[in-house]
């Protein structure tokens, strides 16, 4: 029902109804709506932040942007669900005092509220390591990376499922059909004898084992995520309790996956909606309950298998189900999917998403980092879809990585820790693994999924000095851990790509330019104006860079830059108007 | 509440909530979704169109777009509300017989409905002419009129407010302060001791003569249209009636209109919320009265004058009300005004809006008729605003119109009848009326609005052979008919602009080449796929000047033309296969 005025279109939403926005505590969340009223009369209004039970979080005073556009900000100091309401009226007094004008508006209107979810900070801004605890002699051999992984300042510690692998029908090296008697088999085939979703694999180690590590984690400013992948091997015990919970063949037995023409005969799919009502809604549930369970052994972060794959439906139930009780729960989507199911996801309650910048890696063009920066930064999905950028995962290898330089993983990597809050690597990326299983397929040579892998991470010359100075630019520079204030500033070399952000208040701006040519030095001249990054652009302006802690004093809106992948791959500048005046 | 599949983000649709998108009937409605389900099932789906009471009108197969999207379509036959429904399923027989396939599906999930509304074909596609009667001698000198308006080809006769004007403060030529004995007054101060709304001035006839113009205009294929401007002089009935229905000063005389600096001594403004809600209902009552009143003596077409001075909830009110009883008669919103008011008018159920293409002159830029065409016959808004182009109006002589020669009003004129369905000329367009009421001012010299113009229609070399010409094409080309099959073509020089049109069966297309600049002869040459508007690209095509009866046979996507002022300004050709093979 339109009111005495029009106030409408309001961001941050989501497409869909009753869906949520995102942000988290903290943050800065800029809103925009459109108001306007007949006549000429001057318009005042204000944004409110309500929580659930309704009570004013924040009011902020809307200022004109022009076009009938409108802009205020909140800040939300709790999480869980809340309302975003914009409200406008015709004012005597101009926009001074517009907040306390509202009182006695006559013709308040007040738009349809806006859903926003409040998440904690980990759920936009965390830096993620993946390794597999096999391959570290189990959970016990995890606890001794650990002082590392802080050392190099990552804040959350993804392990691939680590519950009993079925040995039917069991993978070998190369995702091949014969299994040797000390083949460990995929992660992802859960279940066996020994227990599915809720058990830990024996040669892993103990529940005990797993709550040792999950405190030390802590203890050391470490999150560990688990992976939440609802499959089953033949040998899970879902399979004989519950054989209505699977697809059947026409001839009884039960059906393996597929995704034609590969079979992945090492596991079952589940049937998320069995003919009979009761046995959906008893799946469903056990479902959730594998997510409490972890939940109350003091998990928070749910990386989630595939989600693609299972109903839209049961995300929306299972996710909200979860959050209403634990509103602290993160979870992540491998969504290397399709792009509109991909955003659909993220509109369904996914906190995170992977994204396609493992794919990205020219500047220019429809399928260019710009365009793709530009499109998670702002686009209409980036109201209520976080990314989160990996360079490599145990299933990719690809673009300048393969058989790639010592340069090209260090310049993957700034792209992923600067561009996105969140971002991750896969154990074996600071070593530089660069053989793929063959020149047309995108996963590794001697894939750690089928195989266990040793590695020795204190090799000379390997890739953590840069994660630790990358991770702790992170930490020290708030620009860095945001995603809506990215800009792409132009270059005159396609092979160099720069981009700035800024912090909530606008007072930390961080630039980053970055060759994308791992193999040779490249030059450019950027557009960047000082002025829009709030410079006086009468004056020069330092570029510090964090990475080196070299300086350059930069007059005007056209510096040069110069990177020689034997010296470094990129610039990290912080930008401040320290230069000689 | 999402269901199996997801099927969601249906076009045509508005921004908000239950309002209706628009079609005519007969009009082949493009329907998109996007829809996908979990796993690797193949989908087949369909759209519903449905009749308010829920009975289907007709049911098409969806065909896969890619990116998870799919488009199918509609044909309207009756007018008034209708809900599309978009469903998908999991099939088993691939698309084909995917209709049928429907009625077994067991996981066939619907969309939520979009209102659709539709209208009979003149909310999209006609021709206008407006004219001032008291020019014309009155009601009955306009009869006279009625023979060369038909042989033009003009579908609808729009007259500026017929009612009596107002004595106080009327205006004098060239919106002067002191009117003189036999000024007429502006028709838009609405209202005397001889009635208001509802009354005709008896200067220009009676109650009796309107009747015998809507018939005699009808029966020569001429729709009347009257103006609906809520407003009214100081000497309204309404003034002395209902002084609760306007604005009152703090010493309680009645505010006239302001637009400051500008002021309309001639002119009440209503107050549409008065203080006491009776009041409000009996204003909004009493005006739609007047609609009704105008509908019980055959008016079925409203051109509403300053709509963006009214509350949009007003607007969304009456026209529902009217649409329910009267679902054929049609709302012409002079929204001249901002662009999210323009759009948001359309939304509230004006069936057209006028638009900024009299302002836009030049190809390409932001302001551009490039960006322009593309805006209004493919933007968000074209799923519910349908534009109405007018190269000048009695408020407007602008651009090349101003001091123009006869080639700038003939190429306005092209630009309008050919890039929109609707169209129309404000009278004295056709004998190349070019004087500005000043360098600054945007008005005619002599405006008509205060001063009656008696004019020469059949002075040699007007313009009425090229209007009789175009509106010929715009009947016997389909293409020209419809709005969403726009296609812009890139040209050589930005002097010359192309566009396309293709009727609903795709075998009428259109293509028109402009001069822009009415000074000089223009060269270009087109980008024009043959392929692109149905035709074997491997054959040369001909292409037939519809204004000469020229044609040219053409061959490739390259085609050249030359547009000399001094012989011609525009191409309208009719393009067919049938060059020489």
């Amino acid at each position: 029902m339109t009111g005495r005025l029009v106030v409408e279109d309001i961001r941050p939403r989501t497409p869909g109804p009753d869906r949520y926005a995102k942000a988290i505590v903290g943050e800065r969340v800029r809103v925009t709506a459109v108001a306007f009223r007949d006549g000429h009369d001057p318009l005042a209004g204000r944004v409110l932040l309500r929580r659930g039970d309704g009570t004013v979080v924040c009011s902020c005073e809307l200022v004109a942007l022009g076009n009938d556009e409108w802009e205020g900000y909140v800040v939300p100091t709790g999480v869980g669900p809340h309302l975003l309401e914009v409200q406008a009226w015709t004012t005597r007094h101009g926009s001074a005092g517009a907040v306390l004008d509202a009182d006695t508006a006559t013709d308040l209107t007040t738009s349809d509220p806006v859903r926003l979810w409040v998440d904690r900070e980990r759920a936009l801004v965390g830096a993620w390591y993946e390794l597999f605890p096999r391959s570290f002699g189990g959970l016990s051999g995890v606890l001794g990376r650990l002082p590392d992984l802080a050392a190099m300042g990552f804040d959350v510690l993804y392990l691939p499922p680590i519950h009993p692998i079925g040995v039917t029908f069991r993978k070998g090296p190369g995702n091949t059909l014969q299994a040797g008697p000390d083949d460990p088999g995929s992660p992802w085939a859960i279940g066996s004898a020994e227990g599915g979703h809720t058990a830990i694999d024996p040669g892993l180690g103990t529940m005990e084992d797993f709550r040792e590590l999950v405190g030390q984690a802590r203890a050391q400013g470490i999150e560990i995520a688990l992976d939440y992948a609802l499959q089953c091997s033949p040998d899970h015990p879902w399979v004989h309790e519950h054989p209505e919970w699977f697809h059947h063949r026409p001839d009884g037995t039960i059906a393996c996956a597929e995704n034609p023409p590969k079979i992945y005969q090492d596991i079952y799919p589940l049937n998320f909606w069995p003919p009979e009502e009761a046995d959906r809604v008893a799946l469903w549930e056990a479902c959730r309950a594998i997510l409490e369970y972890w939940i109350s052994h003091g998990v928070r972060i749910f990386r989630v298998d595939n989600p693609h794959t299972k109903p839209m439906a049961f995300w929306e139930w299972v996710i909200a189900e979860i959050a209403a009780r634990h509103p602290d729960v993160i979870f992540l989507a491998e969504a290397f999917t399709r792009p509109k199911v991909m955003a659909r996801l993220a509109e369904a309650g996914f906190s995170q998403s992977y994204t396609y910048f493992t794919w990205r890696t020219q500047q220019h063009g429809p399928e260019g980092l710009w365009a793709y920066l530009e499109e998670v930064s702002r686009g209409r999905a980036s109201d209520y879809m976080r990314p989160n950028f990996w360079p490599n995962t145990p299933d990719i290898l690809s673009g300048p990585l393969r058989h790639g330089s010592p340069a090209a993983f260090a310049l993957r990597l700034v792209l992923a820790a600067t561009a996105s809050p969140s971002y991750g690597i896969y154990s074996g990326y600071e070593l530089y693994e660069n053989e793929p299983a063959s020149e047309s397929n995108e996963e590794y040579l001697h894939s750690e999924k089928y195989e266990i892998r040793r590695r020795h991470f204190s090799s000379p010359g390997n890739l953590s000095p840069l994660i630790t100075a990358l991770n702790r630019i992170r930490r020290s520079h708030p620009a860095l851990q945001r995603l809506h204030s990215l800009t792409m500033h132009p270059t005159t070399n396609p092979a160099v790509i720069a981009y700035s952000k800024r912090s909530d208040d606008g007072d930390d701006v961080v630039l980053t330019v970055v060759n994308l040519d791992p193999g040779r030095a490249q030059e450019a001249i950027l557009t960047f104006d000082p002025a829009g990054a709030g410079l006086d652009p009468s004056r020069s302006y330092r570029a510090l860079d964090e990475l080196t802690g070299e300086s350059y004093d930069w007059f005007g809106p056209q510096p040069f830059v110069r990177l020689d992948p034997a010296v470094r791959v990129a610039h990290v500048l912080s930008i401040t108007q320290g230069g000689p005046s």
